[in-house]
């Protein structure tokens, strides 16, 4: 049976999600943008304070330690523990994880003390943490996603794990999707790892966390990005088409653009 | 008598007022060109030692809650009284007011301490402001701009409040001016309310603060969006072309496309 | 003999190397982006226990002081002591260095603390540090830049001075080059000078820090700017354009379009 991606869609724009991120402040306005293209709406919030009101109205919570200080991983951990209580989604994007001790730590750190829903990274930092080896150059994975690697980080963790690269590879620990729509121009802007991860929290806070949900979102985002490519002349004239292709994207087009061995 | 936008667009590209932001992370580059472009300069500066010297030299402070925490608070705290006591305007734009406690506390607070001359914040946030009530889901209102609240809250503070929405009010606490521009793509990029504050920061700057001024940066920017929106095909497309057209825009143009009942 | 700005830009394209980048929340998004349109690979991080893990595994640190607080001038400190330990170049941008004392001061404490191979600044800020005076309206120079100012530093710190302006000039204290490629649009977008600074942090970390490899950095980018320029309709589409510009320029155009006085 394959993916139902249209539906998902629908029900994404029709609900239109308040997806809370405590993200990085590199590429933190791309993730406002194409959460509101996707058809969610972003809010961005990190003060310990602030947090548990607007966790409270929201569909789902992203953390991503793009740039972890020693404040905002106290408030990830108490915008997951506040998810957590009232049930709504959290996804975990554990940039740089394999690179830097801390980073490693930090999303051991929070995948063990909260219980996380999804887990998005690179080949590199998905294999750091399953356990298997890869290799993060800074912020970039050097290795390829690996099927093994998100199967078995799903397996440890209990949760829905994706990992991204030229093919994504999306495993709930007992069946593993492969996903193959994208463009290589995805590996040309910063960020674009980030606004995969805020799409997934469009998806999984208008649908709920499964392995098909994550997939839909992260085969959107990457539908989106072969039909931005498609007239771009560069890194620069793809991230602008990239938001407009996905404020364009329809539930038909979706269904019928989607590459998916499940 | 017709809104003079010509003659204060003239005197805002003379000046090039220095405008001081003390905002949120989400959107602070698209503050900066956005103010480059309507004849304005930027900075943005938000650490205690540094913020008495820069507002020495500045000609406007823009205050922006959308990711306040402890520290910003302060320093907001501390632009405010320092812009104060040299007698240039503070604009305060409570981003999120009426969505957590935190925010509306804090917005309460700066309007409270500090002598602010402009309140700029969508129809939920000065709806929840002037105790009339509105809706704000994350840092989104869910109501539509009121005459009513914009004029309670203006009188109440004793300064001039802009409540934006599909229509705009501004109001002095005795008249309200409707302003009918803008376009709907406004609502789809993340951070146009704050761009549009940073745009009335360069007119308050150069011209001083009255409902005047303050009607004249918001709709110079909402022609703008005007302008962009003729040659955008989605949000990604919109924000630059936005940027394009504001700068392009001349006091002649702005005049002609103004839209205003005074 | 010319610069062999095409001969580095292999290099750089070759090595990619990690750019490690203690900035501003302004303008890191596009320091980012046009660090991997340059060829190198960007990373952002300012977290004391992150920096020394990080550091080991870059070729350059850049330090911007735009939005310089507490904790990140002593990041900045560590991120630079860290780097002259294991020998790789450190890049200061002084941004608004001369327009507040906080930023004076910061400037002249990370040159007399770090052993600095790069600072690039505008005219006023170099002018002031230089001791020679200049202007600084909050981070815009309102002076032009000084051949003069360039060599004085140059030669005071025992490093390399870019001092950036409508001419650029290269100094490192005994011979100056002067750099004639650009286009008045990168006046228009906000942090065209921390771009640069992102570039020249690729070629000096590719190709170790010189006059050569520093004109070389700010060449390109200059470069890329007339290229940008030409299909631009305003600051908007020239910052998009100068993205894909940056990314598409080859070392044989760079070479051929390259306006040096050596």
């Amino acid at each position: 049976m394959v993916l139902k991606i249209a539906d998902m869609m629908k029900t994404v724009k029709e609900k239109k999600p308040l997806v809370h991120h405590i993200t990085n402040y590199v590429t933190v306005n791309d993730c406002a943008n194409i959460c509101i293209c996707a058809g969610g709406s972003p809010v961005m919030t990190d003060e310990y304070e602030d947090i548990p009101d607007m966790v409270k109205i929201a569909s789902a919570v992203v953390l991503n330690i793009g740039t972890l200080n020693d404040r905002t991983i106290n408030s990830m951990f108490m915008a997951g523990k506040a998810a957590n209580e009232i049930g709504i989604p959290v996804i975990l994007d554990p940039v740089g994880a394999g690179a830097t001790r801390l980073r490693t730590r930090t999303a051991e750190f929070l995948m063990d003390k909260v219980k996380i829903s999804v887990v998005k990274g690179n080949a590199g930092e998905i294999g750091m943490l399953a356990g298997l080896g890869g290799e993060v150059k800074g912020v970039d994975s050097v290795g390829i996603a690996s099927e093994d690697a998100a199967q078995t980080l799903a397996k440890r963790i209990g949760c829905i794990v994706a990992a991204t690269g030229e093919t994504d590879y999306v495993s709930n620990g007992k069946k593993t999707y492969i996903l193959k729509n994208g463009d290589p121009l995805l590996g040309s802007v910063s960020g674009t790892g980030c606004m995969a991860c805020s799409v997934v929290g469009c998806y999984v806070g208008a649908c709920g966390a499964s392995i098909d949900s994550v997939a839909a979102g992260i085969s959107a985002f990457c539908i989106a990005g072969e039909g931005a490519a498609k007239t771009s002349k560069g890194p620069g004239t793809f991230k602008m088409n990239l938001m407009d292709s996905m404020f364009a994207l329809t539930p038909e087009m979706a269904q019928k653009a989607l590459k998916i061995q499940q």
